[in-house]
């Protein structure tokens, strides 16, 4: 196609831009109260309850490879990560801010895509878009989103809440995030080394939608609301089991022991690691950007979570806080390191 | 000064990274529950009132180029453009979250210099920071923060609220910004040219501080609800009168006549025009960054704001929507062109 097909996002300039690309938001809130187009929004908790707020950036070639993640993956993906960090509270998200900051490569239409998936979040999730940046950026591009929730005062979960004894709890499955991403860098090498040569991703359907699709854990986290089960502590897995263990126990002062065969691995997952010739536990412990809860609750709770399918008690919290540790499927005990992401290693300019 | 006398980003890896820069970060704000350190930030609302957010921006060589503008400036001016939205909605800030991404070539202390200027920021507008984010970028500085205040339910101030009649204010004066980066950016070129010429920038003290550390009209608008002027419409000028007034108008579907030589401006700025060989009335009508507000009153509160000597009156809101007009020092009037920043016009990778 050629290249006048697009537009050049100079042809609206910046402030009919932000126009055109959120009009066909609609408001879904309440407690919005003024929205897109002011110097600020201004929006009202429902009775009783407080603000929460969090916020994530996610940066081109760090976080995200456009050669494989669609850019409406991308909006969408956005809005859920900054979710998941708000449910994480045991809180419920009302309005989130978008900004973006791209080089001029990008037509508009390529801002429209990336606005129909932030669209699509939060209509599922029945959030507002009410307010952001737009601006021009010498390469890449960049977006950094805040999300505002509710809570009320006494009901909100720290990472700092854990007892000894707690049970460690995760929902839904870990690692397929990463195999996902690995089996899209392999496809992308294969394409790049042979252009005729197209991905075949059927087999890895699960893993890939995990990497490109993620969705925040609302119904687990209403869930355990409903059941009257209160967390001690509760945080999103963004970025690896691991790391966020690390988390727990640092801000909780307590110790951890989990249990590699406790860990809920999808068997795609499995089977990728087999692929890569690493092991599943390490998928399960160190990849991220699963967006599952991990959490914990008094051992009191245990019958209340044993039966539920879309929770796993991987292990529990331990005196002793230097002794962070796994049960490898082999009996032996290792020493859990806080592998986060380390968006830091290459230099650049 | 050899390069391993700065430390790595590296060295300390994402967490640890937030971690050493906000240490010093003493917790203000009793409205503030739970700060940095967790998936999200809680806060209270002092009572009877309700949150207002703001996102902003601020981009390497779009936005502001650090050959002369130094680091703990460019954090302190990244806080006070959000603050300044907030004020602009005759809101109170309350604590800011603060996104950074940044190339590997900056060592840690460049990002202690910029973290100290966001501190200051913080500590002189009563505010805390509680949240963010910390990302590298194959490229650049990029800073993206949200600010949050709260306000009485039924004082916010829109820009859509202003009927024909009424008139339009300017807090302290306009256009010193833009002289003060015009001055900055040829000193570059002469220091770029031979760089044994130190520039001397004694002469233009005031603009070049204007465009280096701006401030935020909090004391206007405590004064005026402390005198009980209530604006009809608000916003604080960071692109420019000409490109504000659009926006007051297009929002409240009014016209606007201003009057030229009502425009404050210093005789500073008007030095530097004179030296450009660009009118005053240009730069202020378009120049930005000065963070001053633009309001409009009612004719009845004439006599509490003229003989305000931090207030301008330029001039007043028409009938005719199409009509938005500046009378020139001659007689003659004018339309006025909204020209904003455009940062969109330069194709780049």
């Amino acid at each position: 196609m050629a290249e006048s097909a697009y537009t050049d996002i100079s042809n609206l300039g910046e402030f009919k831009l932000i126009e055109h690309l959120t009009k066909s938001f609609q408001p879904i809130r309440k407690e919005v109260l003024l929205g897109i187009g002011d110097d600020a929004a201004v929006w009202k908790p429902a009775d009783g309850l407080i603000p929460v707020v969090s916020t994530d950036l996610l940066i081109e070639g760090v976080h995200f490879d456009l050669s494989y993640m669609p850019l409406r993956h991308l909006g969408y993906k956005s809005i859920i990560v900054n979710l998941s960090d708000i449910f994480a509270m045991n809180a419920e998200p009302v309005c989130v801010t978008v900004s973006i900051a791209m080089s001029n490569r990008f037509p508009v239409e390529a801002l429209e895509e990336l606005y129909e998936g932030i669209k699509q979040a939060c209509e599922t999730y029945g959030v507002d878009l009410v307010g952001g940046d737009t601006s021009s950026a010498r390469q890449g591009l960049m977006i950094s989103v805040t999300a505002m929730g509710q809570v009320e005062p006494d009901k909100y979960v720290t990472r700092k809440g854990a007892k000894p004894k707690d049970l460690i709890c995760v929902t839904g499955d870990v690692g397929a995030a990463y195999a996902g991403f690995l089996v899209l860098d392999r496809e992308k090498s294969v394409f790049l080394g042979n252009p005729e040569l197209q991905p075949d991703l059927n087999d890895y359907d699960y893993v890939v939608g995990r990497q490109l699709k993620p969705e925040a854990r609302v119904d687990v986290v209403r869930k355990l609301r409903e059941q009257g089960i209160m967390p001690t502590s509760m945080m999103d897995i963004s970025d690896g089991v691991a790391s966020e263990i690390h988390h727990l126990c640092r801000q909780s002062k307590t110790g951890a022991t989990i249990y590699a065969h406790k860990l809920p691995i999808d068997p795609q997952t499995v089977k990728v690691a087999e692929e890569f010739g690493i092991s599943a536990t390490t998928f399960g412990m160190n990849g991220g950007e699963d967006y599952e809860m991990i959490f914990t609750v008094p051992i009191q709770d245990f019958e209340k979570v044993k039966s539920w399918q879309e929770i796993s008690i991987i292990g529990h919290m331990t005196d002793d806080a230097n002794v962070i540790q796994v049960i490898l499927e082999n009996g032996e005990a290792a020493d859990i390191e806080a592998q986060g992401w380390q968006h830091f290693s290459q230099r650049s300019s």
